[in-house]
């Protein structure tokens, strides 16, 4: 824990500078638009530890595997999120003195992170060891309207002398990744320019050929009157700038407005990309700061009008799910089906990779309510388009006839992880990436999708499934062996019940989903099965044969469902027997400890439970939360929101509030002492998840929607709001009730607390106590 | 497989120059005289693909430790064979072109290992691009009376020139392990020194600090006639040489007899060791190439008379057992008990470290019945002296209170594997090392042996076994989570029979052990007890519940000992069910598909068959070896020889001599294509067990030594020797029965064929259609 922030409904707050936060708050004022995004470094220069990144989307770097032994099937590479050219880069020098706030002398020094406006302001007053003292204000933000601009408002005013300043302002490609495998650099620049006024650099990656330019332009005011100074420049192999230099009278501010262009190759063409660039900053430059920040910060007001969650009573529990909401949406926008949805989205390095099981699990049913369908459908698409290299995927490792495994850990659909336990055997996320259509499909109904595109993808998946179980002929069922399930604390093990559960569920809703396609089109449903190659009758009857044979491990005497075969020869402990100094477990404890124990590093017997509550009653879900939660230790931040959901399904509210909390200020309060590495991005939905469909007790019941609110002790009410197929429904629990607001939409149906209710279009409904 | 070596009964012989074979060759002709080893590289430069390899035994490097995904526990460093400073040098210039195989015409190019002699020979003709012919001869040989001496004899004919030839004898500390980590080089060098007629080197590894010094000095002769040359000398920072310029006439031959000493800091003070060096070389520059050749000759026909095996009727047969024993006898003599048998022993760098558990599970045996009982003694007593590095790794994985495991590969005790499924789960070479005491003792009788060296070592090995048990309430039976067996085709598994077997017998011994102790040494048995801080009745007790309720897994239907829980639940296919073209499994299957199939890569259950037989009926270890050789691969070259000398058992002679040319030509004929990286030594020693355990049925019961042979139906006869407690007893099996040679000793009392027979000393017997 470091709780260093203050606590504010709108906005993250870091008074005073202690440079051993720096790189945390780096990570957690971290600025996104979707298109790109960059951490919190410091525009002029700073000496001190920092982790300067520039993150373009879609952009990455095939970085050459590196392991201690090499397993056959390994992938060549690991796809790594790319540190891109520095575009924020302005050297300040006060009378020729380099200001630098790891060398000054700082006070009221306030860094914001304003949430509900998307820019990141810093304030403080330097005190130079000439003696200068200046006041510098600092805002930026990236765009949300124009996803290729970025702008800087930087100003210095000067409190006690009068003299010169100058500012360089410039574009860095000499970059690297802190992760790089061997040490190497990932660009080579193509093209360097520096002019009067403007500068650009297009680089591109030694592989895959990414290619992106960055363009500047800037104005020079001094006391608001626009200045004209001729600059010096610098035009190096890797770096481009501009130097402007100018007189300074004690209490006058000096501002610079620098604006920039991040453009790659994905959205331009290679021969164009630097007049494009050109004409980009141009039209910002032109358009001018106010304007650029004005509809901006309207921009964000429409997202927050969709996706906020407001609580009363509780401003550090406020803060953190506007936090939370914030990063998803700098993260995400759902506009470009070729990208998705890192850990640490553009905070950090670390993981590499975009797309994990998180994206399906945790991050769809976020922007299902959040967004627009499109966005999921984007989501959904992605993994479309990959279909193929999922099925070379599978063959690599044995599979065929168009079986499909999707990678654990991918950019462009090829496999880039590489520990077989995880690579090889955590195959479940099979199972989330199908769960991902079904719940697209349940929430917007749009069933169409089948046809255009789920049905192939459940087929692979199927295939994957129906080919990946044995027949034990000593169980005489159907057996998933060698398999690591969402609880990363155990490898390798036998009939996963996760995994068995999700594999049968898939079969199972692929032929319903078969069912669906041959009555509403059969023109398509023939082109499918041709495609595809599918005999209906083999392929299902061997499915369904799994469906009625499935070995599922089962405690008899308690009636739990198990982990795993042979889950109850472990030492039954719980996590009150563990010393606290011990933990997280796998910072102590040897890795054949942690496998052989009962402790579990996050949800997996629950998170099945979570996905397929109908199908069990209040009695099992009961018994096994109370089974499993005792023997979770939540080391993986995907973990507490499954528990929060599920205790507040069983009513338990306290502890579902405890959990609510472990996973809502992860991050902000550096709970594990990594923030500095990036946030956790993906885990942020689950918070989410754990206010909507934990206390809101939101669900989808026959397509309709329902919930089943409670509320925490400590707070006075709470509010979300849910787009649910053509509604969108604003839901407000409170202690004294639910009131709930149809905001668009025709007529719709919900259901309270098993009551079903008929608000009327653009009306409401208030049921005291519900 | 790849067979160029010419069939001889004691000579390796490659007639004719293969580039591509060369680094096989360097391999396969490998010398070592148990201080130190090398490939069999060329004395003269080349240029083609080669492996440069030097090594001394005990001189290690710990080279940073590189892995994927970091686990808790790994050690910091993998200890490394090192490649260590090259003293065979001498360049060889015709008329002033350099003579290198790469780039001259070759011909009649032979090269030789006679292996009862223990020289390396080449001799070849080239043809230079100047057109000068001349004859070679090169013979080496790392005398096993000196061990700290080398000697070469390098002469040149001039064939059809007359002209000038020089030598540039060097010593060359420029090297670098081929499979370095992080690409580093290890050495410094302390002092280097040329001057007239000899030069040093002196270097020091990075860390550790060991210290090598080699030595040389070097004799000129032209037709027998010993030459008086001013050398010119070259002194760099870390190569020193001399360079001799002779004249030769066409039909001359020079010769260079070139001798070295190589010293490490194991046995010299750091600041004498170079003067030691010139003390060691200078005198075996006195006594002369003939004595030193002569005397090494002598001592080789000793060993031999003691380890030699006989085969008549095949000589691919012949050659390779003796190529398997020569090896063995190179890497390893027992001298030194810090010293241990590193798998590709002098021969190349793979696998690092030196101590794996094949010392105790292969070699033991092997050296138990070809030398005397001090060889194999040092083998225990190097564990013995790392029993507090076991305790501690033991401590790292959480056990405690005494509890040794032992590191799965070491150089000085510490751990220095890092998969976490081998490094903290193959736990069963804890097995092994109790084995080998209980092994020698058996063999040797030298119980006393228990008091001062093997309790304590016991004790902490049970201590380990009872902690790493787990109670199983759902069972009610002791089980034995999360271990990976000697099969390595399965990792994390429950209950490996194998490791649950010998855990069991460990605690069993051990308290068999303390009887004895206690009755024979009862001041000893107090010191150990307090030593130890054992409560004999508390631990003993745990113990035996362990004992009396351990879990083995079994197939009730075939009554099968499972190789683990859960593996009749595979599907169940034989090696025959497998395409050729895709073996090794390895090579072309995932991990995880090679996890969940049933194939077995080694002995496994049938290790444990073969460790406890006097356990087990004949119908029992009939269908274990029925169940189990069919889906066993092989695919580990410690296998085959398990499983040949299984078959013997069972009379299957037919299999038993398929298996024993798996084990035997493993390197000479390059099953597996990997000869170039170094040899199979420690499974060489399986070799020999095959033969005497398998064809030859030897073992020990009740402290008499037990006979049962067999012959392949391809021999005439084979002969073997054993040393056993105070006998040497030669054995030849033919044909027409078995001869008995009571060689050394008093009377003895052996079992052949379960009919008891006394042998007189210095007498024979034979035995007709045994």
């Amino acid at each position: 824990m470091n709780e260093y922030l203050k606590h504010d409904e709108w906005c993250i707050i870091e008074e005073g500078f202690n440079p051993e936060n720096h790189q945390s708050s780096e990570s957690i004022f971290s600025l996104g638009n979707g298109n790109m995004g960059q951490r919190a470094m410091f525009e002029e220069a700073y000496s001190g530890k920092t982790l300067q990144g520039t993150y373009i989307a879609g952009v990455y770097y095939p970085d050459k595997t590196r392991v201690g032994w090499w397993k056959n099937g390994y992938p060549e590479y690991f796809a790594k999120v790319l540190n891109a050219p520095n575009w924020i880069g302005i050297d300040v020098k006060i009378n020729g003195e380099m200001l630098d706030l790891a060398k000054c002398k700082l006070s009221e020094f306030v860094r914001t992170l304003n949430m509900k406006e998307g820019v990141l302001k810093r304030s403080f007053i330097a005190t130079m060891s000439n003696g200068n003292q200046v006041k510098v204000e600092g805002k930026r933000f990236l765009s949300i309207v124009t996803s290729e601009v970025g702008v800087i408002r930087y100003s210095v005013t000067a409190l006690n002398f009068d003299g010169k300043i100058s500012f360089n302002s410039y574009i860095d490609a000499d970059v690297k990744n802190e992760d790089s495998n061997y040490d190497e650099k990932f660009w080579d620049v193509l093209n360097a320019k520096s002019i009067t006024g403007e500068a650009y650099i297009t680089a591109r990656t030694k592989k895959l050929d990414f290619h992106v330019c960055m363009g500047m332009k800037y104005d020079l005011y001094k006391d608001d009157k626009k200045q004209t100074v001729v600059p010096s420049l610098i035009e190096e192999e890797k770096y481009v700038s501009n130097t402007v230099v100018v007189d300074i009278c004690q209490g006058e501010e000096v501002v610079i407005y620098k604006y920039a262009s991040v453009l790659s190759s994905l959205n331009h063409s290679k021969t164009e990309i630097m007049n494009d660039a050109e004409k980009v900053v141009s039209e910002a430059h032109q358009k001018g700061y106010d304007s650029l920040l004005n509809e901006h910060v309207a921009a964000w007001a429409d997202k927050w009008a969709n996706s906020d969650i407001t609580i009363e009573g509780d401003v550090a529990a406020q803060q953190a799910i506007r936090f939370n909401i914030f990063q998803l949406n700098q993260t995400y926008t759902g506009e470009d089906e070729r990208l998705n949805i890192g850990p640490k989205g553009f905070t950090g390095e670390k993981y590499g990779g975009s797309t994990y099981w998180d994206t399906e699990a945790y991050c769809v049913p976020f922007y299902l309510s959040t967004s627009r369908p499109e966005v999921t459908r984007n989501l959904l698409v992605y993994r479309h388009k990959q279909l193929q290299k999922a099925i070379e995927n599978a063959e690599k490792l044995g599979f065929n006839s168009g079986a499909a495994l999707y990678p654990m850990v991918t950019m462009n659909g090829e496999e880039c992880h590489n520990e077989w336990e995880i690579t090889f055997e955590e195959i479940h996320r099979n199972g989330a990436i199908a769960f991902a259509i079904y719940n697209y499909i349940r929430h917007t109904d749009d069933k169409a999708y089948l046809a255009e595109y789920g049905l192939d993808v459940l087929v692979g998946i199927s295939r994957f499934w129906s080919q990946r179980v044995t027949y034990s002929t000593a169980k005489k069922k159907y057996v998933m062996l060698g398999v690591t399930g969402p609880n990363e604390y155990e490898n390798n093990v036998n009939n996963n019940w996760y995994t068995n559960t999700i594999a049968c569920w898939c079969m199972s809703y692929t032929q319903e989903a078969f069912k669906y396609v041959k009555e509403s089109n059969p023109v398509r449903y023939e082109e499918i099965m041709k495609n595809l190659n599918f005999d209906f009758d083999q392929e299902t009857s061997r499915w369904n044969d799994i469906l009625e044979n499935m070995h599922f491990p089962m405690d008899e005497e308690t009636g739990v469902f198990m982990q795993q075969d042979g889950f109850m020869d472990k030492e039954q402990l719980t996590a009150s027997d563990l010393d606290p100094q011990f933990r997280p477990i796998n910072q102590f404890w040897s890795w054949d400890r942690i496998l052989r124990s009962c402790f579990i590093k996050q949800a997996d017997v629950l998170q099945g439970i979570y996905l397929f509550e109908e199908n069990y009653d209040m009695e099992t879900i009961k018994k096994n939360y109370n089974f499993y939660e005792p023997r979770t230790l939540h080391e993986s931040s995907l973990s507490p929101c499954i528990h929060s959901i599920l205790a507040s399904k069983i009513g338990d509210i306290d502890s579902a509030y405890e959990m609510y909390l472990r996973t809502s200020r992860l991050d902000l309060d550096d709970y594990n002492r990594e923030a500095h590495e990036g946030l956790h991005i993906t885990s942020m939905a689950g918070t989410w998840m754990s206010i909507v469909e934990g206390f809101g007790g939101m669900r989808v019941v026959n397509g309709q929607l329902s919930l089943k609110p409670l509320i925490p002790e400590k707070w006075k009410s709470y509010s979300f709001k849910v787009r649910f197929r053509g509604n969108l429904v604003n839901v407000r629990v409170s202690e004294e009730g639910v009131g709930v607001i149809n905001e668009e939409g025709e007529d719709i149906s919900i259901f309270i607390v098993d009551d079903e209710y008929v608000i009327e279009k653009s009306s409401s409904l208030v049921i005291e106590h519900a």
